[in-house]
């Protein structure tokens, strides 16, 4: 009988932030590609675009104007999908038919007004400003007395269901806590209550230590590919301290994350020289005053690519019904993503 | 105060069977699309492709030929994601760094000989055909020692990373059971605990009675959009009678079965007038050795699409980190579903 190795044999390995298993098929990259490929984004944009709503000075499809911004803009989505009313509910409920009207707050966050300055190739400062304004969004939002989370996120890519290139997130503000963040907070609860310690920090240190899956570190944050990685090139950023938000952190932290969120989006451009898709959002406290010391600010990083600009990872069939599926270990992605420059290609 | 209406307010559903909860924007359909559209498959494809590796009597990429057949041909995938070969492992693991070793076989289903022939263009008893094969596989493979659960689904259309437009479908028998399914089978069974009896059985019983969001029945099938569905058009085929696994099919239920399957994928391709991309499964009693009365079979339909042919709905940011939203409610979906026809618009 053969031994064990997890850079060729079929396994699961567990996250514990969702108390999931993902399979891991890790000879399976050997296999041929005839499927669909995705288109490759234009590599040359305009740093204006009058076409674009997003753009300083433009007008939106509400006929609002944009301001002449020089940094960040914030503004409230003109197609929220949650909305701030407060509505009567009377209907009758039963156990397997479950509902709850909810209420909730949607804004955009425009990165920068130039069109096509994606987070990688920014100077770390304009990436300071950006955490500045996720702070004060954080705050202004959480302080609302129906609002208990807030979800800050951004979808990179046509791939990744943006329609619109020039860069920007959002923020999904809400009364209730979202399913996923729920399920973390459950495991991250459970952890302290056992250990009276992080979860995340408790994991970071032996991470740290054994050094098989740390992408980059600076003094506050580490990026690494999960043990648990669903996604081929997927990283986690963890705050080195034990801290629950971005209100929390120090001038030094704020500056180290702005440092740690250029390098690992630079090296996944330079991965396929490509503007590299991704969805990205931070896990943090809930605002709903209660204590929290079980969360541990983070930042998920899920990009859809496996083997080139334009061949995306597939979760479907298997992976809907049954369990999320990889097709090379996250140790070989750590051992490429690694080896990559943290200078842009374009630079 | 305005009084809560389904089809207008933003709210949350629960999901009975995974025990997490869904956000509704029903509100949301409005929104213009600026974002990335995908291809329409060729709507003119041979009935035999030199090419194709699954059409018969030809060469797979391994050499091997494929048999001359008439209705359904199984074999061993060619680029599995899982083996059979047991691995000896004594690495040391701990809370947050837990893997095991994984075993399995991975099949592929090849519906039918003709390349250009999906299932709703397949006669009723071609389909049957179809379900008997899955049976004879379940039986088979589920009778080995180290196979624990066997998944039957299907992925279709390129945009659910289907690499070969040849109908056909897959089956990946393992000896854990996944984690999607041992989430059902743990809401399944809390249920059967409490009130001994089948949650789908309850669920469809209300169903039936309420109308409201049932697309199909027949005698022993049917067919909804379930209360707390993700995807835009998303299904479910519940038996009418409680059992846990295909073997335990009628004769009659067998056809009732494929009647239903045909009739859904049918008004599918009439949604849009395309053949219409999906990923669907089968969840069935695990096959464990075990007794499984809180099981009750059904198969899910996870179909991409949201406004066209064209326009899909991304489960991106928000979706992957908070939790999965529509744009459409439940019911209007299940309103357009029921107004199609029957009869294939090729027909
Ligand atoms: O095995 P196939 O059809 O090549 O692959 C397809 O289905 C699998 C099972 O859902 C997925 O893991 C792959 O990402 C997808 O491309
Ligand atoms: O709001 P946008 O950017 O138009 O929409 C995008 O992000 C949302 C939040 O993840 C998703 O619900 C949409 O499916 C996606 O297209």
């Amino acid at each position: 009988m053969e031994t064990f190795n997890n850079n060729e044999h079929p396994h699961r390995r567990y996250n514990p932030l969702t108390d999931e298993w993902i399979l891991v098929s890790p000879h399976r990259s050997k296999r041929p590609w005839q499927g669909q490929n995705e288109s490759v984004s234009a590599n040359t944009l305009p740093e204006y675009d009058p076409e674009c709503y997003l753009c300083a000075g433009n007008k939106r499809s509400n006929g609002v104007q944009n301001e002449n911004y020089s940094d960040t803009y914030v503004f409230e989505n003109d197609f929220a999908a949650l909305l701030q009313e407060e509505v009567r509910d009377e209907t009758p409920q039963s156990d397997l038919f479950q509902f709850k009207p909810e209420r909730g707050i949607n804004k955009v966050i425009c990165f920068s007004p130039k069109h096509n300055l994606t987070l990688p190739e920014m100077e770390v400062e304009a990436i300071q400003k950006i955490i500045e304004t996720w702070k004060t969004e954080y705050i202004e939002l959480g302080s609302k007395d129906f609002i208990n989370y807030v979800q800050i996120f951004e979808n990179k890519g046509s791939v990744m269901g943006c329609s619109n290139p020039h860069p920007h997130g959002q923020i999904w503000a809400q009364s209730s806590l979202p399913t996923q963040v729920e399920k973390t907070q459950k495991n991250l609860k459970d952890y302290y209550a056992k250990h009276q310690r992080s979860l995340l920090k408790d994991y970071i240190e032996e991470e740290l230590k054994r050094k098989e899956r740390v992408v980059s570190e600076n003094e506050h944050f580490v990026v690494l590919v999960p043990f648990w990685a669903t996604w081929p090139y997927e990283t986690l950023i963890v705050s080195k301290r034990h801290f629950g938000n971005i209100t929390q952190m120090t001038q030094a932290e704020i500056l180290a994350f702005a440092e740690i969120v250029k390098i690992i989006t630079v090296k996944y451009d330079n991965l396929f020289q490509t503007s590299f898709p991704y969805s990205s959002g931070i896990h943090q406290t809930p605002t709903d005053n209660k204590e929290h010391p079980e969360w541990h600010f983070h930042m998920h990083f899920y990009p859809p690519l496996l083997r080139s600009a334009t061949v995306k990872k597939f979760m479907v069939g298997y992976e809907m019904m049954a369990e999320a599926q990889r097709d090379v270990s996250p140790e070989k992605s750590v051992a490429i993503l690694r080896g990559l420059p943290d200078v842009h290609y374009k630079a």
